[in-house]
């Protein structure tokens, strides 16, 4: 039996739209054979040329922005305006590792010529370059369907490296995949280039095979960790185990000292981060946590106790979610304010929700904190005193991004940051979690199990080297060199 | 029952020197308390101190390198002249790594002011650095037991990168391990560190364990298929994944044009680096192929059958290469050629062997021929025309480096350089694939199953990286960055 995506409306519970069925392995394999066919070509294509397809493809987005931020909303319920946005977010990220591409400072060329030392015995001309790694599967998110969608990071920096990629559509926006992968599949067509440079399956099963298919050369992974892990151990069991760059979710903590508990905002701002897409950020701030008795739990209470419910992107985010926040809501000790609850007209609309606990009670049922619910669930933690906050910061696992609200001078501020330096992979002062600005010197992951793979990012000026490996080259003939090393 | 190492002596296959026994779990256990609680003072260490240790390490192997050389001798049989120089090697590597340690380049140090560009909301200051990974498992090699032993580029890599080492040594050469072990624990000694920075294990199981121990963040292997495989399987498999990187051992290309096949001491060239070592080098040239008619393998033939027999390494080696060797040569097809047969007072000793075969032979059995024989077995494969020899580059798996040997204007050659780049880490041309030379621009390293990690290097500037993982800091006070952030 093959299965079937459909559009979901999360405002009402109900399917629209056309059947769109799962991806055969016999059409998978036709996929794979024309994404290794054009691979040929993708990989020789001069970097001039797949920089101006990654802006081409970027020009046809944002002419189509209003018609793809509905379509998106219609399927996910995440916000028109916040969507449209996201369009903006993801073309211009498109355009940016164009330019890297053109810049070519990513291949991290070096040359040492020819000498005479070291003694004894010198070393002869080497240079080295990166080349692109082969095929690359992307799996695109569920709560990004643009940014982490069929033309998102992960496809950017796959064609801009010079690889071809196989996208698996998220079952939470299937028309919407299907309207990106035809603004790519018209770019292409413009300018003869092969449809296989970028091949579009679905389906829970086409996922599967294609980690474990001998033509993918890599991955690219955002979404659950359940589903990541999996997929990451098939990627190391193959017989060539290939790189898997995962982005599981993540518990991001926020810590709030003494000094910082009194600001004005920071309930309101907490909670505005925390509700973001109603709780659908992987940079969510999980876990908030103030010193008791600073008046900060009250605060955000009320505001939580007066936050409207609102919808949630999919079914299976639904269901996760529910059993999720009966863990944090179980956990001993725990004390639970809800939001507005939802009429009889939006039965589907979940309200926020404020777990709190005290910083031993987090100490005693780490494992359940340290699960990331995906939602408008906030874990609010109060300390006793400041060694509680390190002892907390000290046990808690690898994560996005973590942040520390403090002062001038503030001793506590000041081990917490060393400390969140050494689980995090973004460390924000006076801030909050979500919102990853797309720069250079941006890093978006984490040790495990934010991602399986600390040593990479999925958005900044890096991510583009998931995809490439280096070659050195020694005694090469000129003629013989790639075009950056003569 | 725990084990025990005991030097062997390769010329006599008489075991020498005191029984060391195995690290048993307890002792495991103690050595990765000591590197945990070191750790915690190594990573914050200032790099100009780091720098210092590795320099000093330097100097008290460069100062007792007679002894270590005779030492290493005695117990591999790998030619004292070699292993001095060998040492020389090792002591450059430790001041190159020191020198990098100084100039901080590999931080990959990016700072991005805050800004409001791109509009619509601009970006907040963001600044990226590399932090240490954590404590290192570093595992040695049997074949070079300075540059990849105990003081070697792995160990000096992490310590250069401000991670503690538990170093697992290799059963080939047990007394030189304690030998090495020594002078690193004087040089800690004398500047008042903990011990612990360098810990030292011993056995099958110490390793296995090593491995999946919570307390390791990262692993660096050189060593057969067989070992690197299983336990690059076992840091997949761990509850926390940890980075591999295994150098598993290489089937090393190297092709030959009708334009060079001619070249005077093009075979005397292949079989001097055929038989360095006895042929115990991973950067063996594995696969030598030229045309056929060319006088190649005549004159090839020649010089092997003239080579005298010459001890392995160590018993484990010698079993292997028995078995490997017959494999290659009960290839259909096969002809071989022997060396001068050991005398009854040196029956340790192995004789070198040629064995040749047509291309389209080894087109047949390309999984016996892609299995690498460690030790003095040279396959010579002759091909009819340039399309069956690029017939045979398009089908061999990813190698260390690879090797081409032609003209100019020579349209085989390039067409040979292009597809090698493919699968090969380092692409020579007219040279020799034995020799790597410890430069900024070199790459020690190549696609599966030549390592686990075809995006690393074990050798030349690169190497650090594989010990960092990236952090940025989002709005941080200048007091609160790293120094080399501010």
């Amino acid at each position: 039996m093959v299965g079937v995506s459909r559009s979901f409306n999360p405002r009402t519970g109900e399917a629209f739209g056309p059947e769109l069925p799962d991806t055969t392995p016999a059409e998978l394999d036709d996929v794979l054979g024309a994404a290794v066919a054009a691979n040929a070509r993708w990989r020789s294509a001069p970097r001039a040329e797949r920089a101006e397809l990654l802006r081409a493809i970027a020009t046809s987005l944002d002419a189509d922005t209003a018609r793809l931020a509905k379509l998106a909303d219609d399927e996910t319920a995440l916000g028109v305006d916040s969507l449209a946005g996201e369009v903006g977010r993801t073309t211009f990220q498109l355009r940016q590792i164009a330019d890297q591409v053109d810049d070519g400072s990513y291949l991290g060329v070096r040359v040492d010529l020819a000498s005479t030392e070291p003694l004894p015995v010198g070393h002869p001309d080497l240079r080295r370059t990166r080349v692109p790694i082969g095929p690359v599967a992307v799996y695109t998110a569920s709560n990004f369907p643009f940014a982490f969608g069929v033309a998102g990071g992960d496809t950017a920096s796959a064609l801009g490296a010079g690889c071809v990629a196989v996208v698996k559509a998220h079952p939470a926006h299937p028309q919407l995949s299907e309207a990106i992968a035809g603004h790519i599949s018209s770019v292409l067509q413009e300018r003869g280039l092969p449809a296989g440079i970028v091949g579009l399956v679905r389906g829970f099963e086409a996922g599967r095979l294609l980690v474990t298919d001998a033509r993918i050369a890599a991955a690219a992974f955002t979404g659950s960790f359940a589903g990541g892990r999996a997929l990451s151990e098939l990627a190391a069991k193959r017989t060539e185990p290939i790189p898997f760059y995962g982005e599981l979710g993540s518990v991001n903590p926020v810590f709030v000292t003494p000094q910082a508990a009194g600001r004005e905002t920071l309930a309101a701002d907490y909670v505005a981060s925390l509700l973001l897409r109603n709780g659908q950020f992987c940079t969510n701030p999980s876990i908030f946590v103030v010193p008791a008795g600073s008046g900060v739990r009250q605060a955000v209470s009320e505001l939580v106790a007066a936050a409207p419910a609102a919808p949630l992107l999919a079914p299976a985010v639904h269901d996760l979610f529910k059993k999720r926040r009966s863990l944090l809501a179980g956990i001993a000790g725990a004390q639970v304010v809800s939001g507005v609850p939802a009429d009889a007209a939006h039965d589907w609309f979940v309200p926020p929700e404020l777990v709190t606990l005290t910083a031993a009670d987090v100490l005693a049922s780490i494992d359940a904190v340290e699960t990331e619910c995906f939602g408008p669930v906030g874990l609010l933690v109060e300390y006793a005193d400041p060694g509680e906050a390190v002892a907390l910061a000290d046990r808690l696992r690898g994560c996005l991004v973590a942040c520390v609200h403090g002062g001038e001078n503030d001793e506590l501020g000041a081990a917490l940051v060393e400390r969140l330096a050494l689980i995090a992979g973004r460390v924000v002062w006076n801030g909050w979690p979500t919102g990853v600005a797309v720069t250079a010197a941006q890093h978006h992951g984490g040790p495990f199990p934010a991602t399986t793979d600390a040593q990479h990012t999925s958005v900044g000026a890096e991510a583009i080297t998931r995809f490439v490996r280096p070659v050195a080259y020694q005694s090469m003939p000129s003629s013989l060199l790639p075009a950056e090393l003569r």
